[in-house]
């Protein structure tokens, strides 16, 4: 499953909601949680269940925040919003494993209320505080509904006590460790907002960091940041033909009877082979998906276009 | 508490003990360790108690560094300087949580012995070897005494086997866990000591490194490393005036019925505006210190002023 | 034992294990897994026995790459390379604790068959996967076997679907923890392949940065791999300069009853003293290594000489 960018969308403000209809990340968040004030939490449940319930976004992938567990408000939020078309719910503020577990029995009460298959919904935890980074070998697999493990970089920073950096120095061993726990359990490492919608440059650079340290996908909170993040999220053109020219040349010398092979100085053996062979079918997925960025079909085959022939 | 500043001072050296009374670190630290030859570490011993008891650093806080525990010398060291006056000891090499209730038990024996009530001696432990770091999860919060986990860059890189590098890249991981886990149990994180006295640039470099990483305070070994450290563990202007921003934006933002609103092209919600509010919290509090380096009034209140009403 | 260089050599190539006679890396390691197709597993095996059994390697230090533990082969690759030549086994893929206890069982009865003393024969476990990073608490100390703990960068980019960087961003974390857990468990930290064989100045950067974290070593694939690499693991000139001084400093200091003085400005005590007196040690063990690069006897004495008594 692709979820590149997930957009958060205040789940009390009507205009919002319409406007997301037209949008394209790959999952939208309804968001009941910091989005909203304490006073409108009634209303904005019943603006998203019936955002939910109207089939208007049957082409979207819809997630809800839904309030922490230690606020009460969760149990009255997932009454409103488990639904057919719900695909899962973002739980902030996850710090243990019993707080996954929670969610999920309330989550399984509800499915089984309105007649959905036990496990119809997902999970996405955030784990934006110092306990929960501490505790993340108990979160990750902590249910089957996990789809992946989100890091929260304000959060985070605010309960350590420091400004956030545009280097990120204080959120490299939280990420890191998001994403080696989402590897380890199969599911996706999903990052951090990036507040400063007026900074192109920062959203590319945090997201290209991201990227390299494993996370498949991150959270968005404008439209505007759509675009950069899919693009980052997306192989490129030129990784592409990199990633042909060493599978070309890794295949043909597994025929001649050889196990490594000398491409543009660099060795390739059976690691770097595979992984460009990921990168292809990574490529290939994304090309198939409804909404996403387009490609040439030539960019994306594992065979060496005739551009590359010589 | 606030020990943004603790300056070693070597207890054997009458001179350097004396002069050390007209200085202003948030605490002073008489070093019975390193600093002390094994064959004066008798002479030291009674020099600190003299200074203890002769109410001369009544003004300051005071902890001791004891020597470690496999020494064999720590039951000597605490009877001579447990007292009224002692704020706590600096325990260097502590690399499990036996070596903390160890030293704790000799204190409760000191403490009872002199009248004084239990758990009145804090710990500070330096966390500078491969196995104190691994063993982080079991000293943090090993008990009740503990006022901050030190972390000692000069142990650690011997003990690893590599020189420092001005770009701590061998400390960065040592450090992550030490600021972590002081936040997870609530205690102070002490960066280590800089021990290139000549060179300020690259103290100011380690010590905002360590602040960006969570930690609240340095070890410092010379009186000129004092207004460097106490400085970048102080808000500055700007940063208060930021925070003022941002708290006066959301507050406006709650009183319309919002839960977030944007400042400078950034969105401020609520992780973002704690944060401010701590920022100025902060501030507040070392303002009202007696050694604090000195505030206008103006620049820690979180309501705007004047010159920034436009 | 030094292990700065240890170079892959193909099994199943008799012209470059030929080769590999005139070389002096710190080790060899003949290699059975990714290099050797699988049609030629058994033929590589053959090769690499009658290398080790025909003498003509009995002045090198010789390591055999094994096929992982799940491929099934183990067993029989163990069964025609233990014997006497033959100085330890590189493990790849090791995950957990009962990866490295298996091997030592089919070593043992290997040892047992040909009359080897048990534990005659070393492993040097690679650990290249998310899952055995995320185990090396369990993996460090698991068999009086271990010589060392040995990162694959290649592999370890490849299971989390990340590209190799430049800046290593994402291997500072694995390597991070290779090198404490093989500090802790006194054994060496092996460094991962460098693929880009045409690249010197990436290898040098690669190899500065794994030497800085605690590496003392690395695998290499080529022979033009081996100088750069044997120089960045062993002290410079200017190092045991700089720590001859220092030492010099340090130990008249100690015959005046101090325990710390300043040298070029910055502090020196015990952990640094102690530190220096490593590095000179460590550059003494080099220059009697027969395969050592040379030194000017004057350069590894840690008394000053007189070019630097001025």
């Amino acid at each position: 499953m692709l979820l590149r960018t997930m957009l958060f969308v205040p789940g009390n403000r009507a205009g919002m909601i319409e406007k997301a209809k037209a949008l394209d990340p790959d999952a939208l968040i309804f968001d009941l949680e910091d989005a909203v004030p304490p006073a409108e939490k009634g209303a904005a449940r019943r603006m998203v269940r019936d955002a939910l319930e109207s089939g208007r976004f049957a082409r979207h992938r819809v997630y809800v925040r839904v309030n922490a567990l230690s606020t009460g408000l969760l149990p009255t939020d997932l009454e409103e919003v488990v639904s057919p078309h719900l695909h899962g719910i973002v739980l902030p503020k996850t710090e243990d494993r019993e707080g996954v577990e929670a969610a999920s029995r309330m989550l399984l009460e509800q499915e089984n209320r309105r007649g959905l298959p036990a496990g119809h919904t997902r999970i996405l935890p955030i784990v934006e505080t110092v306990r929960g980074i501490l505790n993340l070998a108990q979160i990750a697999g902590s249910s089957d509904r996990l789809v992946g493990l989100a890091y929260g970089a304000e959060d985070f920073a605010t309960d350590l006590g420091v400004e956030r950096s545009r280097e990120c120095i204080e959120g490299l061993y939280p990420r890191t460790m998001v994403a080696l726990y989402a590897r380890l359990t199969n599911v996706l490492a999903i990052d951090s907002v990036f507040a400063d919608i007026g900074d192109g440059e920062g959203l590319e650079k945090e997201t290209s960091l991201a990227r390299q340290l494993g996370f498949k996908g991150k959270l968005v909170i404008h439209p505007r940041q759509i675009e950069a993040v899919n693009r980052l999220f997306t192989p490129s053109r030129a990784e592409i033909e990199r990633a042909r020219q060493v599978v070309a040349a890794y295949d043909e010398a597994e025929a001649r009877g050889e196990a490594s092979v000398t491409v543009n100085g660099k060795m390739v053996d059976i690691p770097i082979a595979e992984r460009a062979r990921g990168l292809l079918a990574l490529a290939r997925a994304i090309s198939f998906q409804p909404s996403a960025i387009s490609f040439q079909p030539s960019a994306i085959s594992d065979q060496p276009g005739p551009e590359t022939a010589t």
